[in-house]
Formats: C-alpha cells, structure tokens, sequence
C-alpha cells in the first residue's frame, strides 16, 4: 500500500511518474470506503482524484497555493497534506472538515464552502505575493458547476489584467449539481469537441492564455499539463475534462445523486439514510408543480439545487418552461425575479438560508425596491439544519429583516407555511420571503390567517406577566416553556409572530398593561434580529425584553442540542430564567 | 424646432429617418444646457442620444421593453417619452430622477441606479412574457463598464440559455468611469478592430447571437440594425461602439471627470461648484499615498471609482502596482483583499456605502471567516450624503455590524479616522471596516485610543440621569444635546462609542448605577442598527432606551434639514424628547 506511507506532498513526490495510477487506485478505494460510510461530497471527489494527485506531486504545496473552488473537491488533497487517517480510520472520520481549513492544515488556504470564489481569492494570494517580490505559484481550482457564478467571472476578467503568475484549473465535468445551464456551456462543449482548438473560446476572450487536456482522469497526463505551466510568468487556465464521480459506476450514472450524498451500499449504490415522514422539500415541490398545472405564470426557479424544493428530474420535465434553473448565479436569479413578476409571472426561487447572502444587493435594489411580487423560500435554517461554520443558516433573520419593504415570514406549522404560501403566490404588494423550517409539525387545523394584515402577530394564548414570542420552529420551545410555566401557577401569553419584518404595534403596545417580561425566541443570530425589534419596541418602557438566540458568532459542526443548552433555549432553562427574571 | 413637439415616441416615429439627425442635434443641445446648469451624467448621456433615439424610432415603447442599466444614461430617453419639460425648462428640470422610474412613466421599467442589472432583469421581463404567451421585443441596454460585474455575466449566460426574444445592446465607449479594467475588454477591442468579425468573441462564447454596428452614433446606422434585430425570435447581441461624451469636446477629452459631474461652464468644461475646506476623498488618498510610499505591502483598491478616495491619475501611475482597480466588481473586490492579506499584503478598499451592499456574502464568507486583516473604507453614507433612492447610504449599519467578526469602527473627527486607519493597518485580528463621516471635522488632538480593545467606547463626558451615544457624525447632534441639557441643570454622560459592531458591556453596566436613560444617535437605518444593540443589552434591565435614526424605509430625494426634523435627529427636538422621558 502506498497510502498508509503518504504523510506529505513529499512523500508523493518521492514517487516515481508509473506509481501514480497505483496511488490514485488507492486513494479512490479509499475514499469510496469512507464515502459509503460516512457521506459527503462523492462525485465530485471522485472526478478529481487523479487532478488532486498532478497538482500534489508538480507544484509544491504549501509554498505554492492551492485554492479549491467551494473545496467541496478537496478530500484527496487533504488525504495528501497529513490527513489520510480521517479518511482511512472510521474513528478518525470527524478529525476533519468536508471543505479546507486553514486550522487543519498550512495546505489549506481558506476556509471556503460557497463557489465561484477561488479565482477571486487566488489573485489576490498572487498580487500579495508580487507586493512582496516572491516568488511561488498559484493555483485556483475551479470548475464543477461554479463557474457561473459572477464572483468567478469578475475574477477572471481581473486575472488577465493583474499579468503575473497564476494558474486556473478547469474541472470541467460537464456538470453543475446538476446539469450546468448557460450558454457558456456551449462553448465549453464546443472546446471539449476540437480538443481545445476551437477559435472562439470562452477563456481567450476573457484575455487567458489557454491548454486543454481530455484526458483529465490521467494522472500522467495531468502531470506532464501541469509541468507545462508550473512557474509560467503569466496567468494560464488549464482546461480539464474529468469524469464526475470517476471509477464508481453509480456515480457516474447519477451524477446529481451522487454530488452529495449520506452513507450508501457500495455495491448497489443504495442510500443507507431512510427518512421517515413528511420533508418540506418534498411537501414544497408537490405543492408548485399543483400550482403550475393550475396557473401557466407561476414558475419555480433554482439556482443548481432543484432538490431544495424536491424538483425531481421528472418534475422538471413535467414542469416544463415553469421550471428554470438559472445554474449557480443566484444574483442573476433574484433579479430574474423582480422582472417575472413585473412582466406579470408569479416566481417562486427556493435556496439555502446560507446561499441567499450572495444576493443581498439584488433583494434590496432589483427586486424590493421595485416591489415586484416574487416569492423566496429560505431552506435549510437555523439549529436543526446544516452545520458547517460555511454552510448555517443563521444570518438570514438580521440580513433580510432589515432590508426595507420585504415581508419576511416565518411559518411554525404546514398549515401556516402553504396558507402564506398561497397567499404569497396571489399578493401584490411586492417581494415575500418565507422561511421554511426543518421540521414538519401539523396543527392539523387550516391556517385562516389573513395575511395582507402585515405585522400582525397570532396570539395563541392570552395570560398575564410575562408573553413568549417564539419564532417558527422556536415556537415549539414556547409552547413548552408556556406549558412550564403554568405549572407553576404563571400563565403566560404564548404569541407565534409569524411575521420577522416588523412588529405587530398594536399587540405589543397592549401587553405593556399587564405584562412585566416580554421574551423571544429565534433559530439565528440574534444581534439584529427578530428579538431586536422587540427589545426596539419595548426599549423607552417599563416592560423587560428577554431575547434568546444565537450571539453573533462563526459556529462550526456544533451539535444541536448542545448549542440550545449553551445558549439556554431548551424548555427547562428557558423557564429558570423567566421565574428568575419575574422574580428581580 | 422638434423636440418641442415631441411628446412621446409615437411623435418621433412620425418624423422620416432623414430628420432623426437633426432631432439628435437638437437633444444632445438641450441636454447639455441642462447638464451644464444642473449637472448629472453626462459622458453616458451625450454618447447615447443617437442610440436612444434609434430604439425609440424601431421599438415600440412601452410595449417593447427597454431596461436600462444603471439608468444613468436614459436622460434621453426620458426626454422622448414625456418628459421633454423636465430638460428643457429649469423650473421643472427636478421634476424627474437621475435614473428610470416606473413611478414617472410606464416607459421606465424599473427603479435602477447599481450597474450589471439590467440583462438579468429583461431576461425576467422575457420571461414573463413567455409564460403569458405575449409578444413584444425586450431590450437591455448594458455597458459604460457596466459588464464586468458578476450579476451581468449570470445574465447574459442564461439569456443564452433562455433562448426566446431579446436584444441586449452592448454600449461600448472604451470607458468604465475611468478606463475599463479586466481582460474581457481586450477581447471588445479586438472585435471593434475587426469590424465584429474576429472568430474568438466573448459574446458568441456565451451561445449569443452577435452583431456590431461601428458607428454607434449614427442614428440612421443604428436604425437600420436594430430593424434587423427587432422581433428577433432569439436573443441577439448588438454591439454598438460609441463615444463617450459624443459632441462636446471637453467630455470627450476628459471622460473620466466628465462621467457624472457638477454644474459646469459650457464653453470651458470647467466645474462651477468650488469646494471649501477639506474633503475625506483627497485626506485619504494622501494618506494612503504616504502609506504606499513607506510600506511596499500596501495596497489601495478601488472598483472603478479611484476618486471615491481620491486617488488622481497622476496619485495612480505613481503608485503603481499599488494600486489595483478591478473594474465595477465589488464580489471579486472583497475576495481578492482577503487574498492579498492572506499572503501578507495590506490592501485597503474604498466604496460607497450603497455599493457594499453588492458583497455581503463576501464579506462573510471570503473574508470575515477567514479572519484576513483587510481594511474597506465606507464612502457616501448617511443623511448628509447621495440623496436618490438607489445610492442612499443607510443600510450599511444593519447590515455590516450584524456580520460576525467584522470590526465595524464609526470615527467622528479626523483625527479619530486617520487613528483608526493607522491602526487597522497594522493589526492582524481580521477586517476591518471604517465608516468615513461626509464632513471634516478636527478635534485638534491627536487621537490616542488603542484600538485593540475592542468595542471600548469613549466617555467624552461622564455624568448621569441620561446618556446620549453619539456614533459617527451624530456625535455632533449629541454634544449639542448635552449642551441643551445643560443649560437646563441636567449634566447627561456624553459617548463617542467609535465601535459599531460591538457593545461597551462595562461601560454601559456601569450605567446603570446611575443612569435611567440612554440614547442612540445614528445615522442610518435604525433597525437592526447600532441603537438595536444597546436597546438588547439594557432589554432586560430598567434603564430605558431611546434609538433615534431612520426608519426602516426607502428614502428618495429627501432634503437632510427635512429628515432630520421629521426624525426627531436635531439637538432641540431630541433635547425635548429627552427631558419629557425623564420627567415620565
């Protein structure tokens, strides 16, 4: 075995050029063990296998810099720079990050989970380095769907001119997370086609000096490309055509599937994960594709992750012109939007709570401003969701909320979700955003909610003393704490808000007669929030604000229950410190 | 005369193609008288009359749609579609905005005034089109450097993609507000050269349909090719080459300087106005000029707008490779100081407040993750500063300060600026953000805080009863306040917090032994701001708090006494407010 040997680029290199198809064999075996058992990101690995091992044994690393595109690509690389047992050693498995991490290791550049950034952050590595006349290579990795988003373009267009050395890699697998959309495409295909020979050639006309190579699962030829333009005294894109999911025929069968993908039988390819009950990707979808048979304007719109809002390749076909991915270009696809809906469409865009922070600009400018009617579902919020420190969902509340003439909402039950859903899709006061929660809970009772009423809270229980504002999943926490609290003789006003944009002026205002303690609870950052409106509203009276949520703060692979008790949002601390505060 | 009699396009469709020259002389005329008395963009302006009435006479507005981008060049449009008066008579020449707007005129598609929108947007407008099953041509009007930021690219990559009716017309002039940046633009010289024909062409290689028309102004020229184009049953690329500041010489030789300018002397070109005293552009690029001079690492970054901070022609030849533009493409901008600080550079980045809203995401995620000690100056915000709706300068509080990591400082005097700068370039805890006030103000002494503690406020006056913290430039409403106060026996405790991101904990517990209320002055959107932070910290205690700042809204062509007033942000009006909280 080579790999268990492989403690360092060094060790790499000390190869000879005929022993790398064995390495690559052993770090796909390897991986694909780890994968299956564990998760992550699988094609996209696979694909780079042989990529990761030229790079590795070419350049030098860490004196030259390596930056992956989202980094969700980079496994083998870590494999390579002092990390193998987190991938060869089942208890080691959490040892590292599914992306780079400067903490883990001096390979690693940035923490990067977002795409079209590493060109951006790559020339600026290599203009550091020419401030301070030194002397190494840069190296972006990009490619796999991400270069369509406008950061990546605004970078290239800056590569060119900057003229010194730097080196963009080109992982062209023919794929986004799904199929890559855009007419850049074309001419990608068009340079697959002539082996790179074609005269109009997308990478040129950005000022790019230009090699291709078809073979991009063939570590030798990789290595003989990359020794081409090791040390070049300019900016070069190497253009690579790989195989997404390379070696493993699932993968290469279903390339969307197996982009990201939980634990899986490595003979069949089968998920291990079954979910039990119902999943609002699934809920979501099935209602849009009931709308788009009743309304030709409504349209849904993805930014490369139609599962999101669990569009099936069927749905999509089914859809038909209702149904656009606009690639990974989220800026695009909120603009996109405010025309929609302007021309008289009725958009729906679904997208990550960590994604929709590419388009803050768009929200404010295209789009509310001009107070166009489109619909944006935030998935994959807050604590009980996503929990790479790139990838949670936390900001949402303090960046939308803020934003002037959004209607930001945040549902707590299906019922209330599709009520504002079908009010979202029939209002024309202008932009809605809903929050969409992580998990599924059913009053089993229609939500009759009138929702042109803006700011206008549900008062779920009147008491006395103190009132609890929970928001959307956090609702959940209030009804508990309620439910606490009433044990103890206080009956408190339990109030689901609904609305996150603004504050119900009325309601509050009457609380100040006979409630001492307002307090509030919501699944984010709570600097800026939800609660800071409240704690605004309350701030000039008597009443006290108790706000509950996350402090500002980077959180990485924390685990849900922890955090809640760390920041005191179970049931149990929730109730100690309202009895405390009643108490003062 | 024509223009007299034109009241709308169907009027200069009834003119034959022969007397569209002279209609051209007669609008760029009174353009410029206007522009001369009144100022505005004038460069974007006088090189599009030809092309503005060439679309007017082959499009049928507003059934055709034309999205302009950015708007700053749609003056002429405006003066075909009804709003002649507004540039012809002085007494009306305010009744229009700088910019298209759908509230002066159904010919104005949207409220526009950032760059790269307008593909997306009429790729939107296209769509809705589509799914109605309506015909009519969409047109986006794009260039003046508008293409080289990102959300222009997604755009033209799904217009592509799209595959139905549009015509983007490309405006070249050569000219972003200075010279274009980026390799992109080597390639529209090529095909400029080659009269459109040169095989390797950007726009092809984004799967569009291409044509060049050389003389872009030459209406009769521009007729004839956007009568091919009109009802084209795909999207098709025109691009027009067209000189910037068209028929007046002092533009066409100084197009950077011309780009937006002053009231100017007509026969001369030179700028009416004459600025007193000193002005935080010019102090900065002398300061960092000085920098640059004495530390090789640094270095200033501008996105197409050098004189936001200053920086000459002259200030950037003789910095060098010091000083970087990168093109109007903030995303790229915000990544690549992370990258250069990463490789032990020191770059600093100038914009204005309204355009940092293009790069939240990286400011999160590229940069503030990463902990890189960048340093970006904030330009042009608060109520003393650009006044249309779409460059306001209100939102960069909220929306900065609640970013995690980010240390969001807020100088009041220079002195306090130039001490902060000074320091954030040499620290190395992360990004750092200064907010540059609009007005000069000297305290005459050196300020010599240490700006590592973090979030420590200064006490400029330690009294009690009340406390007014006054961030920025509020700091004079405050001192003033305190004055006011006073005079009336109250001796109130006097803040300059400096720190926006953060809160003084100690200080503001030591409050509360004898304080019962504390102000927040600030200047910007008040939720979610810098006050939201003081009113959760004392939330649960019985100081009250009294946030004073905007409301969360769109505020268009305000004059600031007025909005002062109606805020309630004067010394008398909040001395008032004041002294009746206190006496509840």
């Amino acid at each position: 075995m080579y790999i268990e040997t492989i403690h360092s680029p060094q060790a790499l290199k000390a190869l000879s050029e005929k022993e790398l198809p064995a390495v690559c064999q052993e770090l796909r075996s390897a991986l694909l063990k780890k994968l299956s058992e564990h998760g992550g990101h699988i094609g996209p690995n696979l694909g780079f296998v042989e990529a990761t091992v030229a790079l590795h044994y070419v350049f030098d690393s860490p004196s030259d810099k390596i930056v992956f595109d989202v980094s969700h690509q980079s496994y083998v690389h870590k494999m390579l720079t002092g990390r193998m047992q987190a991938f060869t050693d089942p208890a080691h498995y959490d040892d590292v990050s599914g992306y780079t991490n400067p903490a883990e290791s001096s390979h690693d550049m940035f923490n990067v989970g977002h795409t079209s950034t590493s060109v951006s952050l790559a020339c600026g590595l290599a203009k550091g380095r020419d401030l301070l006349d030194q002397k190494y290579n840069v190296v972006a990795v990009i490619g796999d769907g991400s270069l369509s988003g406008g950061e990546a373009f605004e970078g290239l267009n800056n590569v060119a001119e900057q003229g010194t050395n730097m080196i963009v890699v080109v992982n062209d697998n023919e794929m986004s997370i799904p199929e890559n959309r855009g007419g850049m495409y074309r001419n990608f295909k068009q340079l697959r086609d002539t082996q790179g020979t074609a005269e109009c050639n997308f990478f040129k006309s950005m000022g790019l000096d230009y090699v291709y190579e078809d073979k991009g699962n063939d570590v030798e030829a990789l290595v003989e490309v990359f020794r081409k333009v090791k040390d070049s005294d300019h900016p070069i894109v190497v253009h690579i055509h790989t195989q997404k999911g390379n070696g493993y025929g699932p993968a290469m069968r279903n390339r969307e599937q197996f982009h990201w993908g939980f634990p899986f039988d490595l003979a069949s390819g089968q998920c291990k994960v079954q979910f039990d009950g119902e999943r609002y990707e699934d809920l979501t979808g099935a209602y849009l594709m009931e709308q788009i048979r009743r309304r030709p304007e409504v349209v849904a719109v993805t930014a490369a992750m139609p599962m999101t809002f669990g569009f099936t390749p069927a749905m999509r076909v089914e859809a038909g012109r209702q149904f656009v991915d606009v690639g990974i270009a989220e800026e695009h696809a909120t603009a996109f939007l405010s025309g929609i809906a302007k021309a008289g469409g009725r958009p729906v865009f679904a997208l990550n709570s960590t994604f929709v922070q590419r388009t803050y600009d768009q929200l404010t400018q295209d789009l509310s401003l001009n107070a166009n009617p489109a619909v944006i579902l935030i998935f994959y919020n807050g604590v009980y969701s996503l929990n790479d420190v790139t990838h949670t969902g936390f900001q949402d509340i303090p960046m939308i909320s803020n934003i002037p003439g959004i209607t930001y909402l945040s549902p707590y039950t299906k019922e209330e979700y599709f009520a504002m859903l079908d009010w979202a899709l029939l209002q024309n006061k202008g932009p809605v955003v809903i929050r969409v929660p992580e998990k599924v809970v059913s009053s089993g009772e229609a939500d009759t909610t009138d929702y042109n009423q803006t700011n206008k809270y549900e008062v779920v229980q009147r008491g006395r003393e103190v009132a609890i504002l929970g928001l959307g999943i956090f609702q959940s926490q209030a009804q508990q704490t309620v439910n606490l609290l009433q044990q103890q003789g206080v009956r408190a006003t339990l109030i689901n808000p609904k609305f996150v944009s603004g504050v119900d002026a009325a309601l509050l205002e009457s609380l100040k007669t006979d409630h001492r303690l307002v307090v509030t609870l919501e699944d984010g950052l709570v600097e800026g929030g939800f609660g800071a409106k409240i704690a605004q509203f309350y701030a000039n009276s008597s009443v006290k604000v108790l706000n509950r949520g996350l402090p500002k703060a980077f959180y990485d692979r924390f685990k849900t229950s922890d955090l809640l008790n760390e920041m005191r949002l179970t049931p149990e601390l929730l109730w100690a410190d309202i009895m405390s505060s009643l108490q003062e």
